[in-house]
């Protein structure tokens, strides 16, 4: 599923997402890939890049502060929110980065 | 072996290595395990993150971009990117950037 994102020029912004899961399925990869859809939907998502080897680590990307915080915002995306910290996680972090620089190869 | 980084109080900084291999083995594990170990030993070096699953995501954490700088240049990591280069990996992404905010539970 997941890919390395074709960013812009920085600067632009990451939301790091790591994230240890309890046992409790019940839905968990659908909204999984739910999140990501909707998430490519909102204005200002530039990518996403996800994987899980014990720890989960998401990051995504964005052209602003701004559209991360109406992306917390989102109603269906609180909602599983609110689910991961009842059920789904049994710990997590959320970092919020500016990305000054990149390079790479391929 | 990975698990999800107590780190202090932004700002601090995060490399974002996103990855994806060549079917070369080769000593690639136990570079990887070496380069985590070598970077645990750097000045400034505050955790590392790192799940592969199609995409290999690795983040390290640092308290500064000198030590980044400085960690990039050691010799024995420089001896791995370039095997990295010509051999492990058929793409990768390198994003240098500076953590704003971190919240999370558990």
């Amino acid at each position: 599923m997941s890919e390395i994102t074709n960013t812009p020029e920085p600067p632009y912004f990451a939301v790091i997402f790591s994230s240890c899961r309890t046992e409790v399925d019940d839905g968990y990869d659908e909204m999984a890939a739910r999140m990501v859809e909707l998430a490519s939907q909102q204005p200002g998502f530039l990518g996403i890049e996800s994987a899980r080897e014990g720890v989960g680590i998401t990051v995504s990307y964005w052209e602003s502060l701004q559209a991360i915080s109406n992306w917390k915002k989102n109603a269906e995306h609180r909602e599983a929110q609110r689910l991961g910290h009842r059920q789904w996680y049994s710990s997590f972090r959320v970092r919020i980065a500016r990305v000054e620089r990149e390079y790479g190869m391929g």
